[in-house]
């Protein structure tokens, strides 16, 4: 399924083959959680270049249901995406987001947030359920350990999503071109890391994820694990780091040797107004741009900055409008996409280790000089 | 600027030139109150197959402010779109928006709706204001009448309108190709309206409008209203219907010989789930389209409608997603503008009058058989 095409480093530049098409890695996943990413209709995001994106097992579960998608043909038939999808496994939103879990060996039992209904999930009946979706690639149910956490209690939870995996691993019936990814747990504790991957890559999953990162620890406890993680995992299977994160991490982990990325950072981000452009970020509501002409970004190729400019989206997005919100989610969205594929390049031409990211997104930071 | 190619009856299949490019009419404007039909960037708006967008001058006057949009370059400049752009007076919006306002002859003056701050419209500087933007048609400041309204009183407002389309005229200074659009008021009182005519067509204007119509009469009133005073107008300038209104009162308004339409009715409705089809009006939340994997409109050639179906679009809507309102919108517009394609061929071919227009939209009435 995964081929390595060359390296840079520790860095990869590889092609994922799915019935559904290629993903050229590194590759970023834009994130739709219901099935279409906030603001974007299948269209416009493939326009904006993306191979795959990810959708969540939790809120699908939940609205409209699994058994809805699946009489309807399935979840690429239902949200009109041919190609590629990768479904979480829901571990994460069920410790985020759902009321009242109650944890046992056998799996979780919660209560939606929305309405508070019953639901449980067993390692079985997520990869099931992922099967009945026909999603490309399936992730096992993992506990997601919240940060700060003990070592003992780091252990335990490990210890239980690598059981949990195995399970997974036993119920998965991967037909039709279907790949199952395990999730490496063990929080900040590298032994712990060190220890899930070599039970995990027992199993033999079609690839690998590193779960439990971006929970609230510091940035360079993040940097480490994935450092120290991301070059334990098999070199023939596709690597994904879940749920990061800034351009300037994604580099980072990209020179680590993950392959794969999902964040709801640009659309998340966009629809405050917050814009990433290869200068830095702009808080497009900012009264600097009231009568700014120039796009958001000049060297972007979207919709919001071939057509229009700064101070039109300041206005939409100031005034509430929808299509600022569009435009926004547009243009971030692509610059993801457009940063992954100069990190492909880079790869490729052997020069990654000379890429800047672009500067950060911080709190109360000023917008980059001369923006 | 307007070229007569075709008559049916009364209906007339005609061109509007202008330095923007040609508007085949009958023609429906999407509204863009703010710059932009809520939900939709430009360029999705053109795919829809929009050859002229509205505008609401009130709106812009409020935010950003004409002084940013003329410092920016203009009106299309601002917003990103290169085709023409008519701006609504704001004539309509002082009387139906705005606070406290007080009308003496010279104008009028009202607290903006948003932060209650004065402003004056007079029939000069809303003149002026559009011309600033570059607007391709503007139209007079008039006073919108409410209804029901007295004889007595409809006399009166009419005649400050027309008293107000003189200082227009006079005021006006059609450089680059903008045309100055008069208004036709006088109420339900069809003697009211051929006095109107008599007096604004004295003035010349490049084309006429009919306003202060779906203001609450009953729909005879309106159909008769139009019936009455479009064939009045002169041939050889567009005739606009303001604010109307169904695919049913659009085909009444053709036939009786109206060139130009504007609309919140498929943007809006879209917002709020009530969809256009060529069987008649689907309310997409209702339960029956959860497992509903047909297009939206079989015939349609929307996104919505050739990606995905009415299941995925119920669920967008039902869940709140940004995504739904933006794919309902992209299928209500392009439903008005196949339906506008529709009346022209039929103009053309004369068959106009075997033209049965779309089941209405009625409150409370049951979604179509068969939908």
């Amino acid at each position: 399924m995964f081929q390595l095409l060359s390296t840079d480093g520790r860095a990869r530049r590889g092609r994922l083959e799915t019935s559904r098409g290629p993903v050229e890695t590194p590759a970023f996943m834009p994130v739709g959680t219901l099935g279409a990413v906030k603001g974007l209709t299948p269209g416009m995001l493939g326009a904006c270049g993306a191979e795959i994106q990810l959708a969540n097992l939790y809120h699908l579960a939940l609205r409209p249901g699994i058994e809805v998608i699946e009489e309807l043909g399935g979840l690429h038939e239902f949200v009109g995406w041919s190609r590629p999808i990768l479904t979480d496994s829901g571990g994460y939103q069920v410790f985020s987001l759902a009321k009242m879990r109650s944890l046992d060996d056998d799996g979780v039992t919660f209560r939606s947030h929305l309405d508070g209904a019953e639901l449980r999930f067993t390692p079985e009946s997520v990869v099931e359920m992922q099967q009945r979706l026909g999603v490309d690639i399936a992730m096992v149910l993992d506990e997601c350990s919240p940060w700060p956490i003990s070592r003992e209690d780091a252990a335990a939870s490990m210890r239980l999503t690598n059981r949990w995996a195995r399970r997974a691993r036993t119920a998965w019936n991967g037909g039709r071109g279907q790949a199952l990814f395990g999730i490496v747990q063990g929080s900040t504790y590298l032994d712990l890391r060190e220890q899930a991957v070599a039970e995990l890559t027992e199993l033999g999953f079609e690839g690998y994820a590193i779960g439990g990162v971006s929970v609230g620890e510091p940035l360079e406890s993040q940097r480490t694990t994935v450092e120290a993680t991301a070059p334990l995992l098999p070199a023939d299977r596709p690597r994904y780091l879940m749920g990061v994160g800034t351009p300037e991490d994604i580099l980072h982990a990209v020179a680590s040797g993950v392959d794969l990325f999902d964040c709801v950072m640009p659309s998340r981000n966009a629809r405050h107004g917050l814009l990433f452009t290869r200068r830095g970020p702009l808080r497009i509501k900012n009264s600097r741009y009231r009568t700014d002409p120039r796009p958001i970004d000049p060297e972007c190729g979207c919709e919001a900055c071939t057509s229009c400019g700064r101070a039109f989206v300041h206005h939409l997005i100031r005034t509430g409008e929808i299509t600022g919100q569009v435009l926004a989610t547009l243009h971030n969205v692509r610059f993801y996409l457009d940063f992954m594929g100069q990190l492909r390049d880079a790869i490729s031409s052997g020069s990654l280790y000379d890429i800047e990211p672009p500067p950060a997104v911080r709190r109360g930071a000023p917008d980059p000089p001369g923006s």
